[in-house]
């Protein structure tokens, strides 16, 4: 009987009040304050636009949808009859639109806001600042703040990119949000709306590039057949201020150009990328450019023929010609010698090429060594490429960060690899100052996020990856705002405005990544999760298609302790950085624990600088995550009344699997560390009922056909 | 300019009128007549349920959200305070639900309705007929035909089945509408919503059960861990009456229970199958059963270890035990004998079989002998077991039918399969009549639909699509409706209920079969589409991993003509069907021609019933199908004012594909025949721009990695 009520409660919710979550952070629903939103009513009459133009037009369309949503009124669009700046003063009750006209000022993206209420001035630094200065008009009015402020921003990062992964058949690889967005059976012909949905989210929060196909790369998107669809997108996207690039197969001139190599420095190869790249710019004028994953994991690329990356980067390069499109390089690149460390990888390989690039070509790099994991220090690389452009990778979709069931905010990650001090030009030599290039002048800047959105209706699947789509757009835009800044935008955009609420749930946000990294991987432990699939722990994975896929590679767990030394024990990765950084990270005893088994193998029972052993502070952390989970829980049941009803029952069932699965990976590693420990858990931690192999058939479902 | 007023444009639409599909056939908007509104709300003030029960409340609730949503008014939910079936005359302006007394009606699942504006019984033969005459009470409310009416239905179909083709990793197997519906992940935890509005969308067309993974079945489903998923969704559905079954490995007794066989006469397996039922049991109490793909396509199966499908089916019915579940046994079998005739493989497997099978255990038959073509005759074994059950398997999902960017509106093809003649038991015994039984007896009767449902917003991809699923639950429900009967109640719920608009729609549905079928496969025609992908044509395919999987094996077009002789010459195939079948299909003079080369060879000059060559009957088809298409596109943009915008946009949007898709299969076997016709176009039709290698190279971007 309760369930049916249920069932009656939930169908008549559905198709009145509940939110499915589709309109991301753009929602505009009426502002609950009558207060404020009356103020607004008053406060405006108009917008009025100072000359002709699409994009002004785009980005006044846009107030209006806004506006009208939060407050009910609809603001007319003027056209200003006598065009000056010196109109502001005229203009009464009324948001001005304009284009200033300092030309010192070269960052062509930015824009100044001069608002008093009743009087509201957007001037953008180009067209397309008019657009993300509207947005940011936009996001202040819905922050429910003051009406009087001036504001002067422009991007840090030229190319503020999202990195799709997703194949030409409709899956999206480390998609865990349903299929693609992109249709590419229907493309050219049926535009989704939702290409326009996704364009107006991305231009809210500064993203103006899109890599529309995955790294691991089919021909078929050169092909003329794709390349009118992807014109199709593009023509989508333009109005919005966003270039499409192209994830390439280096393979191409053989597959798609029947020719009999795909060496970069063969005439015939380089005559196919030109006439291709040409022909590209033919569908689309404003082509962003090429990602390339070449001699990486199994990928082909420029070392099949004995050349190296840069002759590969540099050819298609030169075949960009006048173009304006750039070659984005990625730098993932390892090898499988059990006895090398792969976290010095890319950078041994990369590091002889610097100087060597073309001025075209960036090299895209992880945020971390080894491969998007929970925490990872700095890539060696940033700081150490004063002569090639290094563009950040991050990775938004939650691979090994708990998938679309775990609520995990990545903003802090982001931060503190941007954050982290590279000393490379001394003190304050930043990851972020290193890819915004005011460390080492680069040309050409670069920050990616592998996307995570799909074809669910909410885009992420979780309703709280939304916040990490919108995190990354921010902080490409501006990377010394902070993780609570940008999660209280969110909040108050996404889910509710209540200060006390959004508060709480800001909270719950800021505490998600270290609980996550507590029951996964504590203390700097590093890639133990399911092989393949990435879903749950197996740190007992010893055989593998490549030993530095393994998990035992990793942990290193044996009787004698636990940890990779990589301090000159088992490598000397560490010697890679900066020597504050050596310092800083080589002493087990002062440094920062989280990083610890990056660098370290210690005994079990080595005494921290917690005051516990090795074992005991293990433990703990281990043991501590669950917990952090189950006040997540509590604080999130406690906002029942402030959040939409589906939203609400969507996070509430997916923490219910997140603390379930926060204690098969607490049970897991415990059980499987235990058997080198042979020590006891500590006095008030409770022994798990079930046993090691218990966890380790939990994993096996995984594999089953 | 105007691109971007179209985005503006489009903008406003989205957040206010457009209607992404979601709601299906059930929208419920405002009914725009406004007479026919008002003699509503006047008529009705109350509905009254005449006794408590959990899904006499489902219904009643059902009906109170239609009617608020078509009327606006709310109807109060009562329970009568005095129950009496007499009731009737006394309740004044109420649709009144109550359950029939009489025990005669064994037909549990069905219902009476006796209607007169202001007064409706809809009386349940069963609680679940009760709901099934809600939907349909709320359907005739919805056509907006007379409210005087009694009606009395039974299904004709005990089980009336979606199987989905859904994988545990969210891929759908022929799926392209998006990824699972299910959320396996999520689950048990988190309930997505559109669980709920499955089952109401499959309660309101008659739909009792679901088949929830692919029949290339993994293991992983029989899982506790799964189990406790799949529990979930069973209490999800069981309200709306639709019962749960799992496809199942047959392997599963080594890879789960770690058995060294998995041969169904061992007693360690018949064991493990037993307590694995008991299980399952023990999670859904009213489990529908399996449903078992063996030794088909190289899934494992009772012939791995010399046993027949007989004895692998009565093993899982054993195990069933006393429980209610059955076993749905495919009998989609076929060997790779280049010598034989793939049409009669699982004839001649299972016929020596017929009468061995367990009561519990039903035989699924494709509705044709090969795979989903589509046009093919009616599988041969239907008619020929009389001793045992056989269950119809159509293809919702248009693998061969153009995914879901072909408007393919395929009641039709399910009709002409059901209302072929197999004589079994004299003139009169229909496929339809075999499979409900009526024909043989048999006590177990299932029709099951292969799902083209997806994550999609609008479930189906093609927002033709949801016709075919409603068109199939309307056929399991009642073979006999007329194909235009179910377009039209699909069309007035869903598109229009302006009668001119729907009759034109209902028309272009009518035609688009024929029109699919005249551009891809005239004639008889069969298997040519691109290898694996199934997408576009390939007849020149001579390779594949097996010879029945390639397009030669099918036409056999060689300078002699063209057609796969099953009359004799090839096979002897047709000799399969009764004596009458055989009449009707074995003189290529006398046939309907579109069964043509099923059965016959003929040569390329051969003069056919129409006057025509065979060659020129053939191009003439292939010709007029595009123009059919184009005749498609002009009526749908006809009719843009009548339909949601949204809607309109994307049926054009793919209507422009599908013409494009036609010239390619056009232009392809136009050209692929050529080489052996060595004839020419008729007179009155143009010659492609384009050569075969053109059309090859399309075809080979769907092979690019």
């Amino acid at each position: 009987m309760k369930r049916v009520l249920l069932f009656l409660f939930l169908i008549s919710c559905s198709s009145v009040f509940a939110d499915d979550g589709s309109r991301l952070w753009l929602k505009y629903d009426l502002i609950k304050d009558e207060v404020y939103r009356k103020s607004l009513v008053k406060s405006y009459n108009q917008i009025v636009i100072q000359f002709e133009s699409d994009k002004a037009k785009l980005a006044a369309k846009e107030i209006q949808i806004a506006f009208k949503g939060l407050t009910g009124k609809e603001l007319q669009i003027n056209l200003a009859s006598k065009p000056e700046l010196g109109g502001f003063n005229s203009i009464k009750k009324g948001i001005l639109l304009t284009i200033g006209t300092d030309k010192s000022e070269k960052e062509s993206e930015g824009f100044r806001i001069q608002s008093q209420k009743g009087s509201s001035l957007i001037i953008g630094k180009s067209e397309q600042g008019l657009i993300y200065g509207a947005f940011a008009f936009i996001r202040l009015i819905q922050m429910q703040g003051t009406l009087d402020f001036t504001i002067n921003e422009n991007p840090k990062i030229q190319v503020r990119m999202l990195n799709h992964w997703d194949n030409a058949n409709g899956t999206v690889e480390r998609g865990y949000a349903g299929s693609s967005i992109w249709k590419w059976f229907e493309l050219p012909y049926r535009i989704d709306p939702r290409y326009i949905d996704y364009a107006r989210a991305n231009a809210s929060i500064g993203i103006n590039a899109a890599s529309i196909n995955n790294v691991n790369a089919s021909s078929r998107f050169l092909t003329a057949e794709y390349l009118e669809k992807i014109k199709a997108v593009a023509d989508v996207l333009r109005p919005y201020g966003i270039k499409v690039f192209i994830s390439v197969n280096f393979r191409s001139p053989r597959t798609l150009g029947g020719l009999e190599t795909s060496d970069p420095l063969d005439p015939g190869v380089r005559k196919w990328w030109k006439d291709k790249t040409d022909e590209i710019h033919q569908y689309i004028p404003d082509f962003g450019g090429y990602l390339v994953k070449a001699n990486s994991e199994g990928e082909p690329g420029p070392q099949d023929y004995g050349r190296t990356h840069a002759d590969g980067a540099n050819m298609l390069a030169d075949a960009m010609g006048d173009h304006e499109g750039i070659v984005i390089w990625r730098a993932f690149v390892y090898d499988a010698d059990p006895d090398g460390d792969r976290f010095r990888e890319a950078y041994d390989q990369f590091k002889p090429l610097d100087g060597t690039f073309d001025k075209k070509v960036i090299v895209q790099v992880k945020n971390g060594p080894i491969d998007f994991m929970p925490r990872e220090p700095f890539h060696p690389m940033f700081g150490s490429f004063p002569e090639t452009p290094l563009a950040m990778e991050f990775q938004i979709t939650q691979e090994y960060l708990g998938h679309s069931t775990h609520l995990n905010y990545l903003a802090p990650m982001f931060k503190e690899c941007l954050d982290s001090d590279t000393y490379a030009e001394g003190k304050g030599s930043t990851v972020a100052k290193v890819i915004d290039g005011s460390v080492h002048g680069y040309p050409i800047t670069v920050m990616a996020g592998v996307a995570n959105t799909g074809s669910d209706a909410n885009w992420t699947g979780h309703p709280f990856g939304q916040a990490n789509w919108y995190a990354f757009g921010r902080l490409a835009w501006d990377h010394t705002l902070s993780s609570e800044k940008i999660a209280n935008e969110w909040v108050k955009q996404t889910l509710t405005n209540d200060s006390e609420a959004s508060q709480k749930i800001v909270g719950l946000m800021m505490n998600s990544l270290p609980a996550y990294i507590n029951y996964t991987y504590p203390l700097g432990l590093h890639h133990m999760m399911g092989e393949g699939h990435h879903y749950g722990p197996q740190p007992w994975l010893e055989k593998s298609g490549r030993p530095d896929w393994t998990s035992v590679y990793y942990h290193r767990a044996a009787k004698d302790g636990i940890g990779f030394d990589r301090n000159g024990g088992i490598s000397n990765s560490l010697k890679l950085y900066a020597p504050e950084v050596i310092d800083s990270w080589g002493n087990p005893d002062k440094m920062d624990l989280n990083y610890l088994f990056w660098f370290h193998h210690l005994s079990w029972d080595y005494k921290l600088s917690t005051g516990k052993t090795v074992w005991d502070e293990l433990m703990s952390r281990y043991y501590s995550g669950p917990e952090e989970v189950k006040e997540f829980q509590k604080t999130w049941d406690s906002l029942k009344s402030e959040i939409d009803i589906e939203t609400y029952e969507n996070v509430k069932g997916r923490l219910a699997i997140q603390y379930k699965e926060s204690l098969w990976w607490r049970d897991a590693c415990y059980l499987y560390f235990k058997q080198y420990s042979g020590m006891p858990l500590p006095n008030s931690l409770k022994e798990p009922e079930r046993t090691l192999q218990d966890v380790i058939e939990l994993e096996q479902i995984y594999h089953l056909r």
